[in-house]
This record gives structure tokens, sequence and C-alpha cells, in this order.
């Protein structure tokens, strides 16, 4: 595979006028967008009139007048029409994590004879320890069955209250089959909240048509909403009013401004809301989903496997003599939007890298791990960050003491 | 009382030099600072910093290099100098409700035997609801006990697990004394969490002095950080490492970056934070923490009272015949930063003003409420409004349909 083969992909790229909507620097190579998405072009100017108008010139009747008060919603429905869902049935609001805590506390209050929570034990793991919380809140009546991906199936058994599993793996970028595994739970009763975060805007997600109950994301990764920008939730209509999520902050009462001594939960999605949203943060997720939603996730997904391709293709032909292996599925299919290569020295490999300025991301103990977003990511991005590569290792540069220092912050 | 008495307050205040720091609009008298906070005059740039060059051009790898990672301790041991707290016991981090249902729920730890937690019946109630929400996840063996502030002394017998109050009442902002209530909930063996959104930044708060268990409080009242921006806990530090808070994010893992499956909590005030926190507007709180570092507190809290005092003194010679009560005590001691007027047409009567620039707002079901900001109030803002007002009550301006048609959202 040569740069002008990957040349040609560029110049045909039906998502290629996507790359200008965004700030990039000059000569980064950026492949952690799967850990935090660039900056739209768009949203200094959202942020600033936010800031400056918004909150200085309007002080406190932006809650109102500039729709503060509904950006939850706003933005939650929105984000809907990313992931399948329906107009009501998204908040943007918390993070994943807080978000977690909820849906898991409601799902268990709707299987109360159940104790199971069924999870994949190497996903990311703050989905586990939100679960671990909650679990030893509730009196530790319940626990976390731990499996890999290929035993998913066999074990969703009908003592199963809740399978909690992340559509695309943070580490090994699998992609599982939503469709499937939400059959199979409800087969035998079980609920089921699938945790978008690697997935919503990297790919088509269909939620209402796979008939998920519950489900996560964040909007820092493929959604370009900012760092740590609020994440958000779906809860199916058929769901709604069913059960009281326990995070009971004022936002989610049925009267907010009435200011009664007692809580009364709102009934639809508004139940999810907690309290008072760092809007500064929010709005400019909007900014984000905006972009999205003017891009055909087929089309995005189309060239996300095809960018995973070439790169794969790439490491074949020109890392042979290094010992690289493939961790991401070799089928195209079974793949999110990224590559990850094992090497027992992926630390300092991606330290050097870095310094080059190609950015990954290095996951313990032996991941390096490449973020493709087909909205900015370039096929020459790839020949030319294997390039780098190439040279690192053939001079050994990743040997040097300074990145072989492993600090505990990655 | 005449303008030129207040002009000549204002020329002596010496705190009249901070008010340059704040972006104020022209025209606008602004009495809602304890809602919403104004503008630093340095915040814009610093967001657009974070946003523009530490998002835009550092992307992923400011996390470590612009130190998002450890914004919420590098926020809160600035706050902590604020609160009367030493540093290592306070994080910036999540909202208000959520920090109180993390500390509830430890505090509910450490007192297994007891089940009563006391609080005001009319505080702001998103206190009571995210207690109300605890206590039922928690299988309901605890009750709330409401009391209003004459009886809570009374009430605080052996049978208390915690003590929850906040310090100045949002609506009628009378002071409770931290310092009475703090012994009196010891020496019946019981905890005290104290809520300080209406009173850090507004008056000297001495957490350490008064022995306080726990704390809670937003940023975006008095200290300036912006809407919704994220609140913060302190746990004193003869309590951290003695129960695990619940919301058991990645952030309040020993060793968040080795992605190891199971939950281990920190040791230290770490354990209080949960997920990836909103840098855009977390970051730009400090800006407001700064300010108020550079102010004397007792200062704040001298000017603070003289504006309470002439405000209620140009009222009782202005309004004596339109049936104004004052809800605030009208001993200044008893006061936080704000003053409360009572009206049954206190609705349109708010509205009304708001039409004509001078911002306060409205309490269901009476109250008139206008905060008192001494970085950036002026003597002569009292006076000003005090005239526009009576323009309105001289005029039956307020009897206007628009102002009297109630909206949800106040």
């Amino acid at each position: 595979m040569t740069r002008e083969e990957l040349e040609e992909l560029d110049r045909k790229d039906p998502l290629k006028l996507f790359r200008d909507e965004f700030s990039l620097p000059e000569g980064i190579l950026y492949f952690d967008g799967n850990s935090l998405g660039a900056l739209p072009k768009a949203t200094p100017d959202r942020v600033n009139e936010v800031v400056a108008e918004e909150w200085g010139n309007k002080l406190v009747t932006s809650w109102n007048s500039a729709g503060w008060f509904s950006l939850p919603e706003t933005i939650g429905n929105k984000i809907a029409q990313i992931i399948g869902a329906d107009d009501g049935e998204v908040v943007c609001v918390d993070g994943t994590g807080l978000n977690i805590y909820k849906l898991h506390s409601v799902a268990l209050k709707m299987r109360p004879d159940r104790k199971v929570i069924l999870m994949e034990g190497s996903n990311f793991p703050t989905d586990a320890y939100i679960t671990q919380g909650l679990i030893e809140q509730l009196g530790q009546h319940h626990q976390i069955r731990f499996v890999e991906k290929d035993d998913i199936l066999d074990a969703i058994t009908d003592d199963v209250a809740l399978v909690s599993l992340t559509q695309v793996h943070y580490k090994m970028g699998h992609l599982l089959d939503m469709k499937a595994i939400t059959q199979k739970a409800h087969d035998v009763g079980a609920l089921v909240m699938w945790d978008l975060c690697h997935s919503a805007g990297a790919l088509p997600v269909a939620l209402n048509q796979c008939d998920v109950d519950f489900a996560v994301g964040c909007t820092y990764k493929f959604l370009n909403g900012g760092p740590g920008a609020p994440g958000y939730l779906f809860v199916a209509k058929r769901h709604q009013g069913k059960a009281t999520q326990p995070l009971t902050g004022w936002w989610s009462h049925q009267k907010p401004f009435a200011f009664e001594r007692d809580y009364q939960p709102k009934s639809d999605i508004g139940q999810f809301l907690s309290g008072t949203q760092p809007i500064i943060s929010l709005a400019p997720v909007e900014v984000g989903v905006n972009i999205l939603l003017r891009a055909d996730m087929d089309e995005v997904r189309r060239k996300s496997l095809a960018l995973g391709d070439a790169f794969i293709r790439l490491v074949d032909e020109h890392f042979s003599e290094y010992g690289f292996t493939l961790a991401t599925p070799s089928d195209a299919e079974e793949r999110g939007s990224q590559v990850s290569l094992r090497s027992e020295h992926g630390y300092p490999i991606m330290q050097a890298l870095i310094e080059v300025g190609v950015i990954g991301d290095f996951r313990a103990p032996d991941i390096m791990r490449f973020g493709l977003t087909p909205l900015y990511t370039r096929y020459t991005d790839l020949w030319d960050a294997v390039m780098k590569l190439k040279s690192i290792m053939a001079a050994d540069t990743w040997k040097a003491e300074q990145f072989n220092r492993v600090s505990e912050v990655t």
C-alpha cells in the first residue's frame, strides 16, 4: 500500500469536508479522538457567547431566556437522533458513572427477585466500580457476574437482573452484538443497559430497533463536546415512571420551582436529572452534536472500517520484525473505531510517538491505542503515523530513558 | 437617608476596587449574586485558553500538562482558605446535591445505630430531596426530622445521626449559629454537615474552628464561578478514610490508571471524587475564587451587613404604605448577605422591577429576595433600586397583566 493510494482515498472521501469543521493543531497526527474528541471550530464562539453574553450580560435571567434549564432535554433530543432513540428518551446530564448509578439502581428495583448484574470483566473499570459502590450501599444482596465477550450469551441466565455492557471495548476495540445480546437478555427476563461511550458518533447505534432498555454515554469522545462534558442517558419510554432513580436533586422534581419540602419525582425522562448542570461545559456539547447530525452515520461507519483496514495493512507491511500483534479483531465488522496494537514495549513506544506529534494512547499492560475518527482522520494520516513509528522503531528512539519513566497518569 | 450619604459610603468603601474586577452590564442593578454571581473580567480569557489552547491545541495531553486531572484538588485547596479548612480537606467536584448524597451516606455509615437526620424543613429543598432519595435507597431505616430554626438546638437529641443544615437560609436569609449547633450535635454524639451555598464568600466561615465534620457548597453564587459550575465538599481530616462514599467512579479509585477491575477507594479526600469532571465549567471557578482570596472576609462581612442595614432603612423610609414586611432578621448579626421582603404581590412586583433593570428574584409564596454581594454591590445601587421600586409602586406598574402571568420557571 502506497501513500498515493491513500491520497486517492482521501480525495474520494465523501466525508472529507467535515475535517474543516475542526480546529486541529499543525503538525499533529491525532489518534486519540476516542479519548478526547477534537475542538469544533464553532465551539470557541459559542462558549464565548455563553460566558460573555448569556452569563455576563443577561446574568441570572439566562436560565430562562437562554434556555439553560432545558439544555439537558434540548441536547438530549439531538443525541437521541444519533443513537436511534426518540424524543423524550434521552437527557444530557451528569457524568457517565453517575448515570450508570441511576440506571442500575432503577433496573435492580425493577427486578427485585434477581441478584446478578452481568458485566464484562475487562471493561473500562468505572462501570464496575460504580456498580460495586451501589451494591455495597444496597446491602450486598447483589453480585456482579464478570465474563469476557465470548461467554456473554451463555452467561445470561434467568437469575440475571441486568446485563450491563459497553458496546465497543475501550481497550481491545471489539464491538458487541447489541441486538443478539439484548434479545437473549429479554428472553430470560433480564433488563439491558448499554454504555455507548466508544460507539455513539462512531457507528450507527439503533437503541429502539434493538429494543434496548437503558443506555449511557459520554459526549467528549466521538461527539466532540469538550473535556469532561456532561454525559447522557437513555431510558426507553416504556420504562419511564416505573421506578425512581436515587439521585433525587431538585431538577428531577415534578415542580422544581414550587420549592416544596417533599420529593415528588417527574414521571418522564426528567426524573433522571439530578441537580444544577455545569452550563459552560454543557452548552458546547450541542456544537459537537450538531456536526454529527449532518453526517451520514453509515458513511461514518464505512470510513471508520476502511481506515482500520488500511491501518492494519500498513502495520502488517511495515512492522513484521517488531512483534506488534493486533489486539483488535481483524474482521472489520467486529470492530469499533479504533485499532489496538499489543507490544510489551507499548508504553515507551507510545511516549516516543507522542513526542514526535503522533498522539495515541497506552492502556496497561501492553496496549497501544489508535482511535479513528472518520470526521477528521485522513487516510494519509495513517501513512504518516506509520512512517513516524517506523523511524522510532528503526532508531530505537523509544529506548531513551525519558520514555521509559512510567508516570502514574497517562 | 439621602443618596449623598450613600455616595459617601461608596467613596470610603475599602472594597470598592473589587467592583472593577467584574463585568457588569450597563444600566442593570444586580441583586441576584446570591443566585448567580457576576462574571469576573478575567474569566472569558481563561475560558478561551482552556478551549482554544488546552483543548484545541494540546488536546488529550492537557489532562496532565494543563493540570486538568488535579483541578478538583487545586481549586478545592483554594476554596478551603475561604471556608476555614485545611489543605487536603476540600475538593471542587460534582454538584451540591450529589455531594450531599455522598456525605450523608458516609455520615449514616459512621452512625449505624442511629436513624434520624435533622434538617430545616423550610430549607432549599434539594437538600431534603436528595436525602429522601438516599433514605429510600437505604431501605427506609432512616427518617428526616424537620424543624425550624428556633427549635434546632432542642431537637438535637441522642437518636440523631446527622444534623444537616444550611448556614444561611436561601429564602429568609437568616444565619444559623454554626459553632453552637455543631457543639450541641457533638455533645449528643451526632455528626454535622453544613451547606455553605449562601455563606461561603459572603461571610467568614470557620469550619475547623467550629470543629465541623462535613460541608458542601456551590461555586456559582458568592464565589462567581459561573452558571452551574461544580460544587465542593469538605471532609475533616479526622473522618477521611473512615467510610466509603457510594458514587465510586474511577477518579476516586486508589490507582485510577491501573484500570483494575475491582474498586479500591482512595483513603484521602480524593475518595470523594467520582467521575470525569466538566473542565470548561470547572477551570473558571478558580478565577472567581482567586478574587475572593484577595478580599478581607471580615471587611466583606462588615460591608454586607452595612448594605443590609442601609437597604432595610431605605425600605422603612419609602414603602410604609405598601405593606412590605421584612422577612430577614432585622438584627444584622443574624443575617446572611441578603434582604428578603414579604409582599402578597411579590411576584408581579419583582417582574416589574426586573423589567426596569433591577434584578432580584422571587421565591414562592411571597418573598422578594435582594442579594447583596459586597465585592460589586454599591451603596448607591440600593438607593437607585429603591427609587425604581418606588416608581413601580406609585404608578401601579406591577399590576399590568404581563407581570402577573406566573411562569413555571422563575
